[in-house]
């Protein structure tokens, strides 16, 4: 009487012709010298926040640009244009995350040619479930988890963090108003993403944010050594 | 090519057969006499630390019970617990939203005598996109909200605001630290879902949680006028 396995047959279909586009993706990224940053969390963690200050200080150093997904309204496209870096807004309607064919379509509708970009950032909808499944062609899958939330969210959402190459943890002025557990943070993201890399970091105030862009730097670097070699 | 459309139908099926099990839910709820509340959110917003708080109040005065829903832990119900009430936790694996028929066999699995409870609450899974096609069977919905989240979530998310009946506004003690316009939250509220009665409130200092339990016992009052009419 269940109809979930036929759901579950569907889903993996879809999820098959994902990674086909995301892998043409990856390939295109890499020809063009274009790094990849992909940003998840939960709705109200600062993604776009963090992505603005991002966009700001990095663009006097590198040539950057960012999509940006939500299911309605073109609001943050709007707020990453103050940071002058060229921003396309991608609408899902329903879907609880971007696809890799939403990707390839915003860049080809923008004409970006790909090979003028250092870094291409690209916000995911705000969900700790359903962009987990979901390859976009990145280099890098950022999970961010704001000192608001509480520090179990790792464990009560192990698919992401498992999805993810890094974290950080937002809002860092906060921690002192909600008693933040940074220990406690950590040992659950260790628990579910042993040797996972976390960054913490205020885009309100900037503290942490240059040993996160240090980072980048270090990760565009390396991806071109391997590209050239 | 894409399997979208087939993937529509499948899921319509799926909320088809939800639908059925929810009304049948609902018959027995009413019949038993309580009433049910639904909370939804984003992850972190404050939804266990509310309930936990509501709980612990409503228990002097109240047969109360709760349901808890999430990806993975039993840490919720282990809060939860502390405040003496029943509470059994749902564990979705995958599934970002809770369905009717976790309700009903969490219920049965529990052998709660429905007809011993005056209200009976249904924490949903953190998330702000998959719980809002799902009816589990409550008289009312509550999707909660964060000062911290931004002001602009009912606009990036209408579906979940539109689904439910009454929107709290929660960690109201952080409202100045995240310099939090209410005018802005209550207007974006409202155009998405006009005429929504909202809540602030604190669980951490309790302010607000003593306006939100008079309606919640008049709506418990309304609901057993209507069934003896």
């Amino acid at each position: 009487m269940s109809p979930e396995p036929r759901l579950l047959e569907v889903r993996k279909n879809v999820l098959k012709q994902n990674d086909v586009v995301a892998r043409a993706l990856r390939i295109r990224f890499h020809a063009a010298g274009v790094f990849v940053v992909s940003l998840v969390s939960s709705p109200g963690s600062g993604k776009t926040a963090f992505l603005e200050k991002t966009l700001t200080m990095l663009r006097s150093h590198y040539r950057v640009a960012a999509l940006v997904g939500d299911l309605a309204t073109e609001n943050d496209a709007a707020r990453l244009a103050r940071s002058q870096a060229p921003v396309k807004q991608i609408i899902t309607g329903t879907l609880c995350h971007l696809e890799a064919a939403m990707v390839q379509n915003a860049v080809e509708e923008e004409g970006w040619n790909l090979g003028n970009l250092d870094f291409l950032f690209i916000e995911n909808v705000g969900n700790l479930v359903c962009p987990s499944s979901y390859d976009l062609g990145e280099d890098l899958r950022v999970v961010l988890l704001s000192v608001t939330e509480g520090e179990d969210k790792p464990l009560k959402y192990p698919t992401i963090f498992n999805s993810a190459d890094v974290a950080i943890v937002t809002k860092s002025d906060l921690a002192d108003a909600v008693e933040f557990d940074w220990e406690a943070t950590q040992r659950n993201i260790q628990a579910v993403r042993p040797g996972m890399r976390v960054f913490q970091l205020s885009a309100k105030t900037g503290d942490g944010m240059q040993e996160f862009f240090g980072f980048l730097a270090q990760q565009l670097a390396e991806s071109r050594t391997v590209a050239a070699v």
